[in-house]
C-alpha cells in the first residue's frame, strides 16, 4: 500500500513546521519527505489543505479498562474514591467486561490520535488482545504489589503472571505490543520484590512502570517508615539499574530527579489526574530542567475523565505557566516532544515517534479550517493552545488507517459501544 | 413555531437532571416541561434518545474580535505579550476587522453551547451589528480608561462613546443587547473616571464591567499608590453603589471579597487565561464562601486561546481540586449554576438561564453517545469531567435553532472563514 499526502504542513517532533510538503508512505514506514512531489504511482493520495500532518502521540501512563468507571466516582476525597469505590469495583472486574472497556478506550484514544499507550493494569491478556484488534500499540505491564516481607518470586503471582506475559507477548503483533514489568508503587511493594523484579528487568533487558510520588501523604509515608523517598528507596532496592517509567513525580525532591536523571528514567506527567485527585502539580520546568526524558499520560479514565492526550499537553503548558507564573520559559515545541517523541524513547521504539523517512508510520492529520483555531500564525502554538482532539482527523499506526473522518477502520464501533453500555449497565448488580 | 424535544433528559441550571422528559418550545419561550407527552401539534419534534439538553452556557467575560490575534503572542511575559504585541496590534483594528472576527467568534462560541457573551472593547457598533447577526445574547460594555487626573465627563470621549452606545442599542434586537458600562481597570482610570461613570450607572440602573485585582503585580501597585487595594479603590470611588461585573479577581484579599458580597458584585473566574498568562488561580471556593455571584469567561483568544467556556468550567472544576487539595468540597452543579444561571444574573436576565416554564428557551443539547463520555453514571458529573464541546449537537437562543449538528442557520460560515482569512493574511502589513 503506497498512500501520498499531498501538500500538507508537517509539523516534526520537536514543533517546526513545514508547509506543502509531500510524504509518503509504503507499507509500514515513511517513505519520502520532501517539499517535490515524489515519482511513482499512489494507491492514495490524500489533500493536505488545511491539514497539519504529525507523528502520532503517546499515552504514556493509563490504565486501559478503567473507562468502566468513568464517572463512577466523582467529588470525593482521595481514600474515600479508592476504598469505597474503586477498590470494591476493580474486584468485580472480569474477562469479557476488561476485554469491552479495552475496545472502547481504544477507540477514544485512536479518535484522539493517539497510537501508542502504555498500560498498567490486570487482565493483560484480554487487554492485549482487544489492543491488538484495534491496531494501536502499547507497551503492558501487569501491576505488582506485596506487602509480606518474606515474599521471593517463587509465590509472588503476580510476578509470575508477568513472566509469562514477557514469554507470551513481547514483541507480539509485529512488535506493536510490548511487556514491560511493573511494580505498583512504594507503598505497595517491599523490598525483597524489587529486587528480583529488578534483577528480571535487567537480565530482559525491560523497563519497570511504578507510580511514583504521586501525593505528599505518600511521599511523606515512605520517609517516616524507611528514613528515604520514594525514589531513594527504588534505588536502594535495584530498580535503577534499568530505564524506570515513574507517573506522577508530582512531590520529587531535587536530589529525586538526579536520581531519576542519571538513570534515564521517565517521569510520567499526568497533569488532569493529579489535579483532579488533589495530589498537586508535578515541577514540570524542574524535570526538565534535570534533563529527565518526560512524557504525558492521562491516567485511568476513573480518575481524568477521559483519555485525551492533547487535553494534557494543554493543561501542562497552562499550568507550568500559572503556576510558576513563568510564561516564556518553556516554548510549544517541548510539549509536542513529549507527546512524541520522548514517548517512543519510553517505550523502546527507536523507529517511531518522529517523521523522517525509514520511521515507522504512526502519523495523526488534524484539520486546521475549524473556526476555534483560525488564524494560523505559528502551527506548533496553534495545535498546542487552540486545537483539541476534534482537530483529529486521522490516525495511522504502521501505516495503516486506524480511523479517519469519524470513521473507524479496525473497530465495529457501534457493536463496542452496544456491548459497553450492556456491561455497565449490570456491572455493579452482579 | 412549536418544537417538542422526546423524551429527553434535562438538566437544570443546579445540575440536577430527570431522564426521559418532555420539553417543549413556543415561540421565544419554554412552554411545557414533564413526564408526559403534551397535548398538541408541534412544526417539530426532536428525539431526545442518547441526548441531554439544558440551559446555555454564559461566557461573561470575552474581548470578542481579539481572535484576530489567536496564536499571535505565545510563549512571551505579560509585559512582552502585553506591549509588544497586543497593544500594537489593536492599534491597527479597523472596523471590517472586528466585525468579521466578531462573526468568527459568535460561530465558535455557537458551536461551543454559548447563549449569550459579556464584551469589554471597543469598536463596539461593529461588535454589535455581527452579534446581532449570529443570534446571540451579548452585554457590551466600550472599555474606558482615563490618565488625566482632571478628566470629566465632558472630556472623556470613551465615556461619551458609552453613552451614545447605550442610548441607541440598550434593549436593542428585541432585549438580546443590553449596554454595561466599563472601567478598564484601576490601574487604567482615576477616581473623577470612577465618580461620573459609576453616577451615570447608578442613574440608568447599568452594571459597570471591570478587570480586577488580575495580576499581583497591578494589586501590589495600587496599595503602594493609593494605601488600598483595587477592589477598596473602586469601593471609594462609588463603584459598588451598582452592580459590578469584576473580571479575574485573583488576587483579591477576604476583606475585598466581603466588599463585592455585600454590594452584590459578580466575579468572572477566567482560569485559563490566568494560567496562561502566568497570573495565578482565583480563589474560586472562597469567592463562594463569600456568597458572591461567580460566573466564567474565556477572556479574549488572545490570551485563552479558544472561546470554550465548557472548558472553563473543566478547569475551574480540576483546579479548585487541584490546588485546595479539597476534593469532596465541591460538587458538580456548583459548576453548572456557574455557566448557566449566574451568568443571567450578572447580565439581568430574569427569564433566562434556567429550565422553567415561561422562561426564555436558550438551550443547549448534547450528544452522549460518544466513546469519551461513556458510561453515563451521573449527567451532570458526565457533563463537568467527561464531556466536551464537541458533544454540543444543537445551540438555541430564544427558540431560534442557530445551530444543529454542525450547521448553521444563522451565519454563511464558509464566507466568514474566507473574509476572516482575508483579513487576518493582510493585518500587520497594512
Amino acid at each position: 500500500m503506497k498512500i501520498l499526502f499531498d501538500q500538507i504542513a508537517l509539523m516534526y517532533e520537536d514543533g517546526h513546521t513545514e508547509s506543502n510538503m509531500y510524504l509518503a508512505v509504503e507499507n509500514e514506514t515513511i517513505s519520502y519527505i520532501g517539499k517535490n512531489k515524489p515519482f511513482g504511482a499512489f494507491d492514495r493520495i490524500i489533500s493536505g489543505k488545511d491539514k497539519l500532518l504529525m507523528p502520532g502521540f503517546y499515552n504514556c501512563h493509563t490504565h486501559t479498562p478503567m473507562t468502566l468507571f468513568r464517572g463512577y466516582a466523582e467529588n470525593l476525597t482521595l481514600s474515600k474514591w479508592l476504598h469505597e469505590k474503586i477498590f470494591p469495583a476493580e474486584d468485580k472486574l472480569y474477562p469479557q467486561a476488561v476485554s469491552i472497556a479495552t475496545l472502547l478506550s481504544t477507540a477514544e484514544m485512536i479518535k484522539n490520535g493517539t497510537v501508542a499507550f502504555s498500560d498498567m493494569y490486570f487482565f493483560c491478556e484480554d487487554i492485549i488482545e482487544a489492543t491488538v484488534a484495534s491496531g494501536l500499540k502499547a507497551n503492558i505491564s501487569r501491576s505488582t504489589v506485596a506487602f509480606d516481607p518474606n515474599i521471593t518470586e517463587k509465590t509472588d503471582d503476580r510476578f509470575k503472571e508477568s513472566i509469562k506475559l514477557y514469554e507470551k507477548y513481547h514483541n507480539y503483533a509485529n512488535g506493536r505490543i510490548k511487556i514491560d514489568m511493573s511494580i505498583h508503587a512504594e507503598y505497595s511493594t517491599v523490598p525483597a520484590s524489587c529486587h528480583y523484579i529488578s534483577d528480571y528487568a535487567l537480565d530482559k533487558g525491560l523497563p519497570i512502570h511504578i507510580h511514583l510520588s504521586e501525593t505528599k501523604d505518600e511521599h511523606m509515608a515512605c520517609i517516616e517508615k524507611y528514613g528515604v523517598t520514594p525514589t531513594q528507596f527504588f534505588e536502594k532496592n535495584g530498580l535503577f539499574r534499568v530505564p524506570v517509567i515513574a507517573a506522577h513525580c508530582v512531590h520529587l525532591t531535587d536530589d529525586d530527579m538526579k536520581i531519576m536523571a542519571a538513570n534515564g528514567a521517565t517521569a510520567v506527567h499526568n497533569p488532569a489526574s493529579n489535579l483532579k485527585l488533589g495530589s498537586g502539580v508535578a515541577r514540570l520546568e524542574n524535570l526538565l530542567a534535570a534533563n529527565i526524558n518526560v512524557t504525558l499520560g492521562t491516567d485511568g479514565a476513573a480518575s481524568n475523565n477521559t483519555l485525551d492526550i492533547m487535553k494534557e499537553a494543554y493543561l501542562a503548558a497552562i499550568l507550568q505557566k500559572g503556576i510558576t507564573g513563568k510564561t516564556d520559559s518553556m516554548q510549544s515545541g517541548t510539549f509536542v516532544r513529549m507527546l512524541t517523541e520522548n514517548g517512543a524513547k519510553m517505550q523502546g521504539r527507536v523507529d517511531c515517534g518522529k517523521l523522517a523517512v525509514g520511521a515507522k508510520a504512526d502519523l495523526v492529520m488534524l484539520d486546521f479550517d475549524m473556526v476555534h483555531v483560525m488564524p494560523i500564525y505559528h502551527y506548533c502554538d496553534a495545535f498546542l493552545y487552540s486545537a483539541n482532539s476534534s482537530n483529529v482527523v486521522m490516525t495511522m499506526v504502521d501505516g495503516n488507517i486506524l480511523y479517519e473522518n469519524g470513521e473507524y477502520m479496525t473497530l465495529d464501533i457501534e457493536q463496542i459501544k452496544f456491548q459497553f453500555r450492556q456491561v455497565t449497565k449490570n456491572y455493579f448488580d452482579r
